[in-house]
C-alpha cells in the first residue's frame, strides 16, 4: 500500500511555519505498514494543486492531503480533489449541524462562508472533527483502487482525527497489521548504541529494529507484521529480551508515550523520594522539564535558581571559600549545591547544575560548554563533568538531559 | 526566479525527524525575492530521485537539494543530479585537502568512502563546508538557464553555508535586491493585530506587509524590492512609521533577531533594574526562557520555584491566611508571591506565576487553564488573570509568554 503525503498551504511553502504534521503522518503511516516514497508541499494555487494531486493519485494508492479545508476562497483542497475524482460537491446536513453546534458551544458568529465547510464530495466518507469546523473526508475510487484522504491543517484537529478514524481505516485495508514496541535508552550515545545492536538491525526482517535519535536519548522501535496483536507480541518478545540483555538499566522505558522525565518521576514515587533542583546555567529549564509531568507535585515541592554566587551561598549554603578556591563552575561547587539544596528543601534527592553556557565567560581552563552536574541521593553525592560543544541553547538543553540521566542512574544503583 | 526545494533522506520521509531545513530555506529564499511553488521530500532511491529532479529542473529555474551528500552508498544526491545535468564526477583536490584537514583537527580516522565526498561534477562551483566534510555544490546549465544547488543535510552545516555563500550567490542573480524589516508585537492577539493593519496589507505591493504568528507574539515583515539598501530603507520608512503609530508600545522590537526576552533584558538594563521570578505551575520555564539571553546575569541573580504551598510561605513569605482564604491560584497569592520574591531576592522587579496547568486539579470555579501572573515593579504590584484553553504544555508555555508581556508593559508605563 503506497501512501503519498501532500501538505497544502502558503505558510508552509514560504517557511512561515515548520511542517510538523507531515512528520507525524509519515511516522504513523509507516507504523501502519504503508510504503512512503514521496512528500510534497503546495500553495493555494488551483492549477499547480490539481497537477500535483493528479500525479500523486496516478503513482500512489492513497494520497493524504492536509490543510486547505478552511472557509475562505483560498482554501481549495476539497474542491480540487473532488475535481480530480470527478465528484460534485453537495451540502452535508450532518456536517452543517455539527458546525452550528460548534459555534453554539464556542459562542462565535457563523459567517456565510462557514457553510462551505459542510459541502462534501458525492459518495465521500465524512469524518467528524471534534476540535474544529472542517470535517475530514475519505474519497474512494474503488474501480481504480485509488483513495484520497483530506484532513484539516491545524495539528490539534488533524492528530485526534487521524488517531480516532483514519488509523483504523488504514489498518482495515491491510490483511496484516503492524504492531510496534519502543525501547528508549539514556546514558549511551547514538552511535555507540547502534553499534551495540548493529547485528540485530541487519539480521531482522520481521520484526525489524530501527533507531531514532533524540537529544541525549536513543529510541529503538521494534516493528512486527502479524495477523493479530498477540502473534506480534510473540514475535517481538525475543528481540525485546535481547535488547534488555544488551542495554540493561540504560533502558528507561519500553512504552511508546513515556518520557524520560516521566520515568524518573515514577522512580521517585516508587522509592517515596522527594526531589529538588538547584540550577545555575540552566536557570529553571531542568525543573521546568521535570514539571512537564502531570502529578510531579507528589515528588517536588520547591527549587532554586542560583545564578549569582551570592545566591548559591544564601539559598544553598555553598561555602564562600569553596567558590573562592574552586570557582562557581567546579566539582566542589556542584556537590555543595546539591547537598545544600536537599537540606534547604528537606528533600531526599537533589540535582544541581553549574556551568558555562556561553557565548561569553569561557577561559582556556574552563571553556564554554563545561558543565558540572551534582546529584545527591539520601546522603550520597556524585558529580558528573560534561564538556558540550554547542551554542548557548544546546549547551543548556544538553545539561538538562545529562542531569536527568545522572539522576536516573543514581536512583537505579 | 522560481526556486524549488527538494529534501533527500529516508529519515525525513518516514517521519523520524522533523524537516526544519526546508522551513529555513523557504523563508530565506522568499526573503531573497525568489518565487516558491513546490517543496518535495524523496528517499534514497535512485530511480525516484532522478524522476523528481528531472521534473523539478524542467519547471523551475533553481532547484535546491539538501541531504544525501554523505559518504555511504545510500547517499546519491550528487550522483543523480550530475546524471541529470550530464556531468561526470572528478576528484576535487581542494575538497580532498579540506577533508584531510577536518579529520586531522577532529582526530578521527578517514575511511576509504570519505573520498567519495571529494568527487565533484565537472564545472560545478564547490562551496567549502566549515562544519563538516561534504562540500556544497552549484551546478549551472547556462544554456538552459537551470541551476541545481546541493547542500549538506545537517542544519549546523547547511545554514552557515547558505548564509555565507548561497544567499550572496542568489542575490547576485536578481537585478533588484529584497530587503526587509521585522516589526514584532506582543500583548495583542493575532487576528486583532491583523485587523488593525488589514488596509495596509491589502494596499501595499512594494513594500509588502505580511504577518507571522508565534505563541503569544505577532511578527510583521515589511519587505521591499529595490536596487540598493538605502533605497529600500526609504521605501519602507513610511510603512514602518505607520506601524509604530498604530501599535505604539506593543512593538517590542524592529530587529529581525531580537527576541521578546532579549528586549525585556535590554529594558531592565536601561532602567538599571534587577529581576527575580517566583514560579508555581511554570516551575522554572519562565526563568529558563529569560536566561536564554546571554548576559542576563547582569539583571538576574536568583529565582524561586515554589510548587508546594509550604514553599510559597517559606521562600516568598506568602501569608498562610491568604492561601487558606483565596487558595494558591488567586490574585492575592500571585501578588504576595511577586512582592515576597522581590523582597527575598532584593530585586527591583519580580514576576510570579500561579495556576492550574492541568490535566488534573481543575474545579468549576477554578478550571484548568486558570493562571494568575503577578508583576512587582519598584513598589507597585499588578496581577493579570488568564484563562488558557490548551493542554498542560500549552498552558505553561502561554503563561510564560503572558508573564513576559505583562512585565514589558509594566516596564513601559
Amino acid at each position: 500500500m503506497v501512501v503519498e503525503l501532500i501538505s497544502v498551504g502558503t505558510e508552509i511553502l514560504l517557511g512561515n511555519i515548520v511542517n510538523t504534521n507531515v512528520a507525524y503522518l509519515a511516522e504513523q503511516c509507516a507504523l501502519l505498514g504503508c510504503s512512503l516514497y514521496r512528500q510534497s508541499v503546495i500553495g493555494d494555487n488551483e492549477g499547480r494543486m490539481e497537477e500535483m494531486i493528479r500525479q500523486a493519485v496516478s503513482r500512489s494508492d492513497i494520497v493524504i492531503l492536509t490543510g486547505g479545508l478552511g472557509p475562505t476562497k483560498d482554501d481549495l483542497t476539497k474542491e480540487v480533489t473532488a475535481k480530480v475524482f470527478q465528484r460534485a460537491l453537495r451540502m452535508d446536513d450532518h456536517s452543517r449541524e455539527r458546525i452550528e453546534g460548534f459555534f453554539q458551544r464556542r459562542g462565535g458568529k457563523i459567517t456565510e462562508n462557514n457553510w462551505k465547510q459542510a459541502m462534501v464530495p458525492e459518495g465521500a466518507i465524512v469524518i467528524d472533527n471534534d476540535n474544529g469546523t472542517a470535517p475530514g473526508l475519505i474519497i474512494e475510487d474503488k474501480e481504480k483502487g485509488k483513495t484520497a484522504i483530506l484532513l484539516p491543517g491545524p495539528p490539534n484537529e488533524m492528530k485526534p482525527m487521524f488517531e480516532k478514524d483514519i488509523a483504523p481505516y488504514l489498518r482495515k485495508l491491510s490483511p496484516e497489521g503492524i504492531y510496534s514496541r519502543m525501547v528508549k535508552i539514556c546514558g549511551i550515545g547514538e552511535s555507540a548504541a547502534e553499534t551495540m545492536v548493529a547485528d540485530l538491525m541487519d539480521a531482522q526482517t520481521n520484526p525489524t529494529l530501527a533507531p531514532y535519535a533524540k537529544t541525549g536519548e536513543v529510541h529503538f522501535r521494534i516493528t512486527a507484521k502479524a495477523r493479530t496483536e498477540e502473534e506480534a507480541e510473540e514475535m517481538m518478545q525475543p528481540l525485546l529480551e535481547e535488547m534488555k540483555n544488551r542495554f540493561g538499566n540504560a533502558i528507561f522505558t519500553t512504552e511508546e508515550k513515556v518520557t524520560l522525565e516521566e520515568a524518573i518521576v515514577e522512580l521517585l514515587k516508587e522509592r517515596k523520594y522527594t526531589l529538588t533542583t538547584a540550577e545555575s546555567c540552566t536557570a529553571g529549564k531542568l525543573a521546568g522539564r521535570i514539571m512537564n509531568v502531570a502529578g510531579a507535585s507528589e515528588v517536588y515541592n520547591e527549587g532554586y535558581i542560583t545564578y549569582a554566587n551570592a545566591a548559591k551561598e544564601k539559598l544553598l549554603g555553598v561555602k564562600h571559600e569553596t567558590l573562592e578556591a574552586y570557582g562557581a563552575v567546579s566539582e566542589q561547587t556542584a556537590a555543595e549545591m546539591a547537598i545544600g539544596a536537599a537540606k534547604a528543601a528537606e528533600a531526599d534527592v537533589a540535582l544541581s547544575v553549574t556551568g558555562i553556557a556561553g557565548p561569553g565567560g569561557g577561559t582556556p581552563e574552563k571553556p564554554v560548554g563545561l558543565v558540572y552536574i551534582g546529584c545527591y541521593v539520601n546522603g550520597n553525592v556524585s558529580v558528573k563533568k560534561c564538556l558540550f560543544t554547542g551554542n548557548r541553547e544546546k549547551n543548556r538543553d544538553s545539561s538538562v538531559v545529562q542531569a536527568l540521566t545522572l539522576l536516573r542512574s543514581e536512583l537505579m544503583k
